[in-house]
């Protein structure tokens, strides 16, 4: 099976810039294979970018090439990259939206991508990124696309940090349901065990297995890719809360 | 031309939760075709669910595979299926998703799916549901995927009940325009004609042939899968008379 | 590479219309490449409906086919079309969607389609364009559709006026960042330059190269598509300002 191109923009549907970027990736690449991984990244939001490219390319696997595109300074003089992680290629602005691809990975090299004189000022996603995912996801080396790159930007905050008692973290992705995803993996407690999950104004001690097991109220469990998440039965969790996508969030440690 | 599969959910489009089923299906089959049927599924909505099944499995056609997920119990008990309804196949959570496909087919069978461990608790969209439904589209065979089940359960209220001079149904879907899409079929009017549409608080007597026709106010129409619907010319039916998924409806009988 | 077929239409992604459509051009021509361009246009909107299909014709570029379909009178008498323009091909209700295609174009024709007994009367777009593109999309020749025409339908308000000192346009579309893109074009300035942007109750003089240059509040520039269009710094400049699609707009010539 040949690679598969994932986009990951906050584009919007409304428009049609998500069918440009099939448009330019097939102008480079004729009948290359791609998806929308998510075009409703809300919009500037790197922190949730970084988490939905991280889960994606661990869906779509080795072989997968992201083309990432959240960038409220297009145009301007932020770099561009592209990144090798674990057999996963994304392409982006660097701003941190390989944060969790980059931390997460052993192998992983990056390179710094020059931006061509004639891409439109406004539109890189069609005019750079796209092409050149299309043309990875072809088998065009990474080497040849720029200078090497020590390391891209990180997003610290994406990583939680430690105390004796707790972890401090904050929250990553609001979902389609209300559901809070924090930056805690399963890892990140080494041998403790998760105890209360707080937030400013309320905490919970509930932790459950499955969704079902929220007989009411709220209850932290361990989602599909191991993060700690707020849940509420059949109800919006960040409705209930206030908790939004950056909230800090502390769990203790058991 | 090979198997298609289609997707149903109420997933949304924010998170990349239908490229995953995507991901998965393309690890079982490599390749596979597959369509969003829709991921905007309102949160939990069963009966509108099962309109968009039997709508989606009649525009696909024999052969296809629809993989529906609409599971606010996922992880719990309740159980999960896959059906063949005059050669559409369908897996789903057995919450009354295939109620339309299985009471409107003649050739049918059902089996019940084991959930294998290692499944996550919280996706199995992800898990299960979508690699099964991809390996029935390769052509993996239906009495192999689990024990069979002598009938899927049905949401009844999603068909209508007559007395002399009345059908009584309930509004099944709301569409994008506002449309009220109700449980009456033309099939159920018998030798009879449909008279005045009603609704609490409101009615009409208008039965019109296409939205063209409506030149003011509301109108009742036989949509284009031959349910009765309520529409306002190039307006919100459902925000003018608060109509919503479940509300009930009466057809009078002439 | 075989065309691909791209739709356009103001279906909305709730009910599985979109994916109606995609089944009716693969029972006309198996395995067809199709595309979503959009189906978020605003209900009804024939301004920025026309303006996307400029956009994803350019995108998707010779060879390829169009599927517009926004269509408040479905059903009732208004005409259906097919054009050629510049190698791209486009069915549509003959309501205004080609008008820009057309415009802009300079090898075109048209022909008048008819509408065959047995098509719904409400989903013209499932039983009329969709297979109807999709015969196209396979090389079905445009002649054999209908009768020729002499010109389509014609929004005229898309072309911008011009006096002595300024160009009279309105605003064609309103983007899902909430930037305003105007009917005003590079070429239709000749040989002066822009001067300021003005809409009712406000203006500015500003126009930058980037979004990344707008230091904040509003500035003008030239989107990705040569179209003058109003943006904010990271925020929502049809919210800050009132402008909506339709509303007029001026731009000073020097």
């Amino acid at each position: 099976m040949s690679a598969t191109l994932v986009f990951v923009t906050d584009y919007g549907l409304e428009d049609g810039y998500a069918a440009q970027l099939w448009a330019a990736a097939w102008a480079a690449s004729p009948g290359l294979r791609c998806v929308d991984g998510t075009h409703l990244i809300p919009p500037g939001q790197v922190l949730t970018a970084a988490y939905r490219c991280k889960e994606l390319a661990r869906a779509f696997g080795r072989g997968s090439v992201l083309c990432t595109v959240v960038d409220p300074g297009v145009g301007g003089d932020r770099p561009a990259l592209a990144v090798e992680c674990d057999g996963v290629t994304c392409v982006a602005p660097d701003t941190g939206l390989v944060s969790y691809l980059w931390t997460e990975s052993r192998e992983r090299r990056a390179v710094r991508l020059p931006i061509p004189s004639g891409v439109s000022a406004t539109f890189h996603g069609r005019d750079l990124f796209a092409p050149l995912a299309a043309r990875l996801a072809a088998g065009y080396p990474l080497d040849g696309c720029g200078e090497p790159l020590a390391a891209p930007r990180l997003r610290t905050e994406l990583v939680p940090t430690a105390d004796a008692d707790r972890l401090r973290s904050v929250v990553v992705a609001v979902d389609h349901f209300g559901n809070c995803i924090t930056g805690v993996r399963r890892p990140d407690l080494g041998d403790r065990r998760a105890g209360g999950l707080g937030w400013p104004g309320g905490g919970t001690d509930r932790l459950v297995t499955t969704y079902a097991d929220i007989d009411s109220g709220l209850a932290a469990l361990w989602n599909s890719s191991d993060h700690l998440e707020l849940a509420a039965r059949e109800a919006d969790a960040s409705e209930r809360t206030g908790i939004r996508v950056g909230t800090p969030v502390t769990v203790e440690l058991r």
